[in-house]
């Protein structure tokens, strides 16, 4: 049981800012539509900003230079830049739970940071660890207890012990090895287990169990499903251990059910499970791409944590992303934010965005407690791009939502494809045409001129017109990656995570805890206790 | 250019029918909370209904008897049997295309539907030579233009011509061929098409491009690249039509690309791309599961059809879903609807159900060419339920939204796991404990005496009741599959597009065009030509 702890934190809640009213009363007015403010000369130079491999776009977004200003404001009179040094020196900020929150410290460098050299030292040492164990298991000098290397990694964990490396595994897929396959199990219905164990050589596979408290029921009934497998598999049982890894916060309980300490790695309670990538969760990564790309990833994450902390507000991206963020939710009153990727190795982008958001900020207290005063974290939404092009875009252009984007796309294209030049400038050219589209629309007049010009009589295109015409108004960012490689994804993710924190510190909510999943767990115990 | 017909059908606005005015009364008042609801004796008695092995627990419903009674008088004020009728029939009511709805057709038995035997036939005719081909392909009677018996599939197409038959053969990956791999390719980035195809060898695959019209810019990209591909692995240019399969309903534009007649199968003008998965563009999951269970999985929607054409309204599983989802969307004003499915097979459900709802139903205009007067389609979205769980659930409990969730689970289980049934048990408790924990919530007192009761202080209990307690009342249905086989998912799918079909008839909205997807493709053209 957890004490809650007196903050340093300044108390003052979103709506007692001088920016807040203030930017209540521009939303009251009307509107410009974003033909009118996407007409204002330079308008796209002024709002790019660019950091650590990646350029936000933000002209489509629906503000004036006074709503920009006002933004600023609020972001200044919130101590976001207080807030934001308070997590990097290690400061209690989860305070329902006393913690610091230092997945930032996983990434920096061996000169250390703000949070101190004892938290350096085990980064550090524990790094080192899964740097080597992830070498030598690529290069075959760790083996399966017959002798064999191994070919299959099995990554067994959900959530937050999931969604990041397997998101990154497939983001990075070119950089995958041939010769050592990683599997991602997070399901526990027999099927997911099932579908991947079936295919696989025992004597070859390596099992790693992740979970933070080794307590996930999910997770345990995964792996003692896995354990039985390998012994089915001829395995023997006081050979077991040298298949199976743990990766874990809470060491203890993992050598209770057997996993071997020398094959036990570790993360801390200061590390929440959806900020865990880069911890030891980073293994089954590590495994599949290599040490030396995971290492890059973390540099990716080191450079936009210094543009975080060091860039104007006005330029950080970041605070940008999150303060858009908020003039579309707490004022226009848009629920929902839309992520699409236009690089199909981002498949798995949005649903790891969607754990660290929503997990984050869906929240109903501020962080001393009282219930909140704002509406808090948006729903998350999305996929690839260009599928939903041909899906669920049709509501974005013409459904009764309206509905934040974020683009994401690639400058660069180097698959090994004879037609790959072809592909890419299809690619992009949606992207920038969906954008474009959004913001612009189509109105009833202009689409029955359309229409007429197209051959229609004049009573078919007066009667199709208001059918056929978009809106538009729809607000987007496009965040350009030069290209996808380890460095520029490890700042993409850093770029959302700062985006979480920002925006949590403005609507002073404790994005680092989790109770709502709580209640579920408390429900399927009593409903077991009760048969 | 089509010609804006004169409708036959009613053209009584939703606002304009006697129950709309009730229902908005009676959301203006003050709600009852889920609790005080499911306090009711017998009610999930009351409220649970079945057809077609689909059982439909409705009892977390938000409604109490006054409330239902509305919405049943909503839908009949509608007219919502006439509108079903007319679309059997195959009255032309996709008016702004002047044609009429037939996907119901397709699975219809030999012995005729009210769309008459021409229609019939012409269905009857594809859907021989589609098992046909499938059965020939996956016996090795057809084979690669070296004399090889195929070993791999792939279809090409995006949207409708991929979300249907690639959900369906993940939902039934069970029944998959050991021997005929069937791979999916929608996605114009370079990587989605080069991470299937290096590795297969060109003699022994087979690509089967889908697209209704045939001139879909990243179908013909990625087949064209495809084309490459066989080439340049050394089949001869006089052989390729032996690897090249094209299912369209535009059969002239696919023989100028020379795809060959024998190997063209057909659909029509009169089936939408995301009600396909019914028609030749089921070839793609015959050729992976047999036309055995193709046929079943018709079977299975016909099943569904005939439930929902006679079932009285108040039992009527889609009308249910469709009068509680307009409850939900227009009245309780619930922008987002949340699926969930419990069965990791059913990993694809939920993007299927997405174009297939919000492409049918994100419109502004009605029936008639006027802007709505209504809030049309929600926001879907969703996924793995477990997997939801330990990531995004947190906002559902404590965040400041209110999100109606459809839970899907499945009653049997067939792994042939060891430990499948603990599996299995793992899977539906949870489902169970999160839809009660969703409905009930914990209130702050109740937060506390928990505190205490597991040993905190006061004063910590006092501090952390608002944050650890959740509100509750979120609303669910629980739809169980007896089991997830062909004739079940059928019939899961049938029930979606009903659900559907039925909200479009209420807020007398045109469910079949799609306009909204013209502005991207418009857009790019201009760019494209502007440079």
């Amino acid at each position: 049981m957890s004490r809650m702890p007196e903050s340093a934190l300044p108390p003052a809640l979103p709506t007692t800012l001088p920016a807040w009213p203030q930017l209540a009363a521009a939303a009251a007015q009307p509107q410009r539509h974003l033909r009118d403010l996407l007409a204002e000369p330079d308008r796209a130079k002024a709002m790019t900003w660019s950091a650590a491999g990646i350029t936000l776009d933000a002209s489509r977004q629906p503000i004036d230079r006074a709503i920009e200003q006002a933004l600023l404001d609020l972001a200044a009179q919130s101590d976001l830049a207080g807030q934001r040094e308070a997590m990097f020196r290690g400061d209690r900020i989860n305070v329902t739970e006393d913690r610091p929150v230092l997945h930032v410290a996983l990434r920096g460098d061996a000169s250390g940071g703000p949070w101190g050299s004892d938290i350096q030292a085990l980064v550090q040492r524990e790094l080192d660890r899964v740097c080597h164990f992830a070498d030598a298991v690529c290069q075959g000098t760790v083996r399966g207890s017959g002798g064999e290397a191994f070919t299959d990694v099995v990554n067994i964990g959900i959530g937050g012990s999931d969604l990041g490396p397997r998101m990154a595994a497939d983001a990075l897929a070119h950089l995958a090895s041939p010769t050592l396959r990683v599997h991602y199990v997070s399901n526990p219905d027999a099927w997911a287990l099932w579908q991947v164990l079936r295919g696989l050589d025992a004597r070859r596979t390596l099992v790693v169990v992740s979970s933070k408290t080794f307590t996930t029921q999910e997770t345990l009934t995964n792996a003692a499903s896995a354990r039985h497998w390998l012994a089915d598999q001829g395995v023997p049982a006081d050979a077991i251990t040298q298949h199976l890894v743990a990766i874990t916060a809470s060491p203890a309980k993992s050598a209770e059910l057997g996993y071997a300490p020398e094959r036990t790695f570790l993360f801390w309670d200061w590390v929440g499970g959806r900020y865990s990538l880069w911890s030891s969760l980073g293994l089954p990564l590590a495994l599949g791409i290599g040490a030396d790309a995971f290492k890059q990833l973390l540099a990716g994450g080191r450079a936009m944590d210094a543009h975080f902390c060091n860039a104007p507000l006005a330029s950080n991206l970041p605070v940008r992303l999150a303060l858009h963020g908020i003039w579309q939710r707490n004022f226009l009153r848009r629920p929902t934010q839309l992520i699409v990727s236009y690089a199909s190795r981002l498949v798995r982008f949005v649903p790891f965005v969607q754990q660290m958001d929503m997990e984050s900020n869906g929240k109903h207290t501020h962080i001393d407690g009282t219930p909140t005063t704002v509406d808090t974290g948006p729903i998350v939404w999305g996929g690839l791009g260009i599928d939903g092009q041909h899906a669920y875009f049709q509501l974005i252009h013409q459904g009764t939502h309206r509905v934040p984007v974020d683009f994401i796309g690639v400058q660069s294209e180097d698959t090994p494809l004879p037609m790959a030049a072809t592909h890419h400038h299809v690619v992009n050219l949606n992207l920038r045409a969906q954008a474009q589209a959004m913001a612009l629309g189509r109105t009833p007049e202009e689409t029955e001129a359309l229409l007429l010009k197209d051959g229609a009589d004049a009573t078919t295109a007066q009667a199709m017109a208001q059918a056929r015409s978009f809106p538009g108004d729809i607000p987007s960012h496009i965040l350009w990656l030069d290209r996808l490689d380890p460095e520029r994804l490890g700042a993409l993710i850093a770029l959302y995570e700062h985006k979480v924190f920002s925006q949590a510190a403005i609507w002073r909510i404790n994005a680092f805890d989790q109770w709502g999943v709580e209640l579920g767990k408390t429900m399927a115990k009593a409903m077991e206790a009760g048969g």
